[in-house]
C-alpha cells in the first residue's frame, strides 16, 4: 500500500491514540501538546537533502490555551512548544516509514528564536529537510527545521534528533 | 535592599501576575507553562563562571498535566518543557538583577535529553551556571544549564540565550 502523503488533524489525533499508523507504532502526543493541525506533504526523497521532508501547519487563533498563561498580559507562543513541534514531525516521520515504539525526542544542534508568534496570527508553518535516518536496532532521525508566521521564517533548529525505542527502561 | 537569593512557588506565581519584582519586569509564565516549583538558590556571583547560578526545582507527581496528553499510554514528560524551565530561569534571573522589559528566549546551542521523567519521579532540579549577561540597551542573558530527576543528570543545555525587551513590536 502507498504511503498517504498528507494528514488531517484528524488523523493527526488519531495517530495519539493508537489508531492510524499502527499500535506498536510511536504516537502524537495529543490536547494541549499537540501543535500540528495537518501535514501538508511528507515524503521520503524530497528536501534539501533528498532524504525526505515534511511540511505541516498549525492555525493560530487567540484562545490557543498557551496565551492565557504565558504571560499575563503578554501573550506570545512558547518558543519550546515551536520546538517540539519540529520534534514530534521527525518521530511522525519515522512512525510513518514503518518504526515501531515509543518516541523520544534526544536533543538539537542549535535553536534560533528571531521573531514570535503573537495571539493576532493566522498560521504556523513546520518545514523539516531529514538529514540522516537509521532504521536498525536503533531507529532515529535527524533533521533541520524551520518555522514561519504568516510566511516569515522566525525560528530556526539544526539537527533536531529523535529515537524510536522498543524498551526506554533503560533510559 | 538586599535581593532575596530563594523563592517559593507562591513568589514564582506573583512573578507572573507582576506582583513580585515588580510592574515593568519580565513575568514568568503561570499555570500549565510554569516549570519551577521553587528557586533553591539565585545569586549573581556563583557557578563555574563566576558570573552567577541558580539552582531550582520542579516536582513531579502522577497527576501533572502533560503526562495525560504526552502520550497517550506512555507519560513522559515533554522535553521542551525542562527546556524551557531553563530559560524561565535565565529570564527570572535577568528581571531579579532589575532587567525591565518583556523576557524572550532567543535560542539555545546544543541540547541533550539521555534519560526521561516518568510519573513516578519525585524531583527535578535545574542548575543553571551564567556565563554572560548584558545590561545595556539590550539586556541579555547567557547560560548553561542541566536538568536532574531525583539526583540523576538527564537533560543538558549549552548557551541558553534570553532577551528583556521594552519593545518587541520590531520582533
Ligand atoms: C521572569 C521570567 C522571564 C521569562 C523568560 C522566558 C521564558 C520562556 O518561556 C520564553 C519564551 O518562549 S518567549 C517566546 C519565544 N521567543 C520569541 C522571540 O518569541
Ligand atoms: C509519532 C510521533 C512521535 C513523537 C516524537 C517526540 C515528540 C516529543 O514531544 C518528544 C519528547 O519530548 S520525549 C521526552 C524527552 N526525551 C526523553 C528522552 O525523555
Amino acid at each position: 500500500m502507498e504511503k498517504a502523503n498528507s494528514f488531517t488533524k484528524e488523523q493527526l489525533v488519531a495517530c495519539g491514540h493508537g489508531n492510524l499508523l499502527g499500535p506498536n507504532r510511536p504516537r502524537l502526543p495529543v490536547d494541549n501538546m499537540l501543535m500540528i493541525d495537518r501535514i501538508i506533504t511528507i515524503n521520503q526523497d524530497g528536501g534539501v537533502y533528498g532524504k525526505g521532508e515534511i511540511v505541516a501547519e498549525l492555525d493560530i487563533t487567540p484562545d490557543l490555551w498557551f496565551f492565557d498563561c504565558h504571560f499575563i498580559t503578554d501573550p506570545v507562543m512558547p518558543g519550546c512548544l515551536g520546538l517540539d513541534a519540529m520534534w514530534q514531525l521527525v518521530g511522525f516521520f519515522l512512525g510513518w516509514e514503518g518504526a515501531e515504539g515509543k518516541g523520544r525526542a534526544l536533543g538539537v544542534g542549535d535553536v534560533k528564536f528571531t521573531g514570535q508568534v503573537l495571539p493576532d496570527a493566522k498560521k504556523v508553518t513546520y518545514k523539516l529537510n531529514i538529514k540522516r535516518k537509521i532504521h536498525r536496532k536503533l531507529v532515529m532521525g535527524i533533521a533541520d527545521a524551520t518555522m514561519e508566521v504568516d510566511g516569515r521564517q522566525i525560528y530556526s533548529a539544526t539537527d533536531l534528533k529523535v529515537g524510536v525505542f522498543s524498551d526506554t527502561s533503560t533510559f
